[in-house]
């Protein structure tokens, strides 16, 4: 019998640790965290994760601002407004939320945000240090995998892992992390992706598997040995006609057929997205505790 | 039978190649491309490397300046020395040659060379920029090899590779650049350790192995399928009683062995070692032509 990794649970639970830290942090003197959040123009996804982000950082008890931009902010103005919150000594971490308007190049405007704050982990400094070793911030959906990993006391040394899909956000860096020398590293990393032929089989190999690909239900039954750990990270909206809203959301992992396998496996919602939200709460909490 | 990779011959022809380049680009009025080396005290090893790459500086007609600081200098003179090059317009690229002293930080050192003059690709914004796909100085000896791929027209899309060995310098830049998007990228990258444990199995596997480890001969006739390229990045030096200095060099592949099952192999020395100083004037090239 396999067991659920429960993210939403383990997520509000490291929630709760964030926020007795932040009280004691606090009574001593501390500066309360300060998470800003931009937003240019109205994506109705885009309107949702921030406000999901603006909320946990109420409940953790940190500071968050919002700073809505329209549609036609110019890049030169964005960049602007990056530049002033990279002077604020008030606010600890900040996050350009993705994706901005064609007219802006995006890249331009992740490298203006100040390595110091960039609480996503997306400046090539992180990156780069991240690559090294070096103490940097980590991309959310990654360190919240490992987290998890931690949380239920998968180990992952010595391991086969396959990690599907190359994305500069998940799979790069989930790769890289697993392969480290660290506890919850020293794995042994296959990175598949659209062009690797004989993906089945590379899966059926691994120990665990991390599902990254963004294609729904990819992962069938008979791709996964028995006992593996797997780790699906995709979020697919479906419509569906079971539901009152009309949608669905799938996971990169067919779950009826793969979860039987499995010694521990993530259910899509509330596996792998609720840690993504918590890794960039940690992420401000150290950025506000290193200055 | 198996093709040698003749890494002396191709880095030779490519020398020629620079050198034609930097004739017409100065020709037309460019800049003479300069590199500058900090030599740190009087170990043999780095002696001969420095030397052999002002004797690639001249070949190719680039400008070279050889810093010569004594073993006694502090971390404060050294990072002194680095700023005061970093502010020399007429200098393109800065290499510190490593190991520095005990007393020294190297990773401060690294961090402080300009990331546009860092032509040996070891600062994290280059390392960053590199994971990311972005325009970037990447690390001489996995480029190096990549240049060898495109020489010997040996594919690696969709190819099964394996990397041996996870040094910041190697291993990990040599998995996520054969990962990548790209022509001589696309493979399925597997990237081993001293904690794997089946690396046999994974290395019978493999169309590409690249031995990057450190330990000689580690790679073995029995660890290698019919046909594979095998790429050989070790060199350790032994004792030897058929030699006249009373030292051979040796590789991480037990090429008598492996050569016969390969379809191309690299032999050292002469295989990827010429590659890397190819790799650093390329990119010294390079930071001459951005500025």
């Amino acid at each position: 019998m396999y067991q659920l990794i429960d993210g939403k649970a383990t997520s509000a639970q490291i929630k709760e640790e964030i926020a007795e830290e932040v009280k004691q942090f606090v009574k001593q003197g501390g500066k309360i965290p300060h998470l800003a959040a931009i937003l240019v123009g109205h994506d109705g996804a885009s309107e949702t994760y921030v406000a999901s982000k603006e909320r946990s950082c109420q409940q953790v008890g940190f500071n968050s601002t919002i700073i809505r931009l329209e549609d036609s902010i110019t890049e030169a103005e964005l960049l602007k407004k990056v530049e002033e919150i990279n002077k604020n000594v008030d606010i600890d971490g900040l996050i350009v939320q993705l994706p901005l308007p064609d007219h802006i190049n995006e890249q331009k405007v992740i490298e203006a945000v100040l390595p110091e704050k960039d609480v996503d982990g997306f400046h090539p400094v992180n990156v780069g240090r991240m690559v090294i070793g070096l103490p940097a911030f980590i991309s959310a959906t990654p360190a919240g995998i490992l987290e998890l990993f931690k949380r239920y006391n998968i180990k992952t040394s010595g391991k086969s892992c396959v990690v599907i899909g190359r994305s500069n956000i998940v799979g790069k860096p989930m790769g890289i992390l697993l392969s480290r020398k660290s506890e919850y590293g020293n794995a042994t990393v296959t990175l598949c992706h659209s062009r690797t032929p004989n993906i089945k089989e590379v899966c059926l190999n691994a120990d665990i598997v991390i599902a990254a690909l963004g294609k729904a239900e990819f992962l069938t039954g008979d791709m996964v040995k028995e006992g593996a750990v797997v780790i699906d990270v995709g979020i697919t909206r479906v419509k569906s006609d079971k539901t009152k809203s009309g949608w669905k959301l799938l996971g990169d992992v067919k779950f009826d057929e793969v979860a039987p396998k499995c010694s521990y496996i993530t259910p899509v919602p509330g596996g792998v997205g609720p840690m993504t939200i918590v890794s960039l709460l940690k992420n401000t909490l150290l950025a506000s505790k290193e200055k």
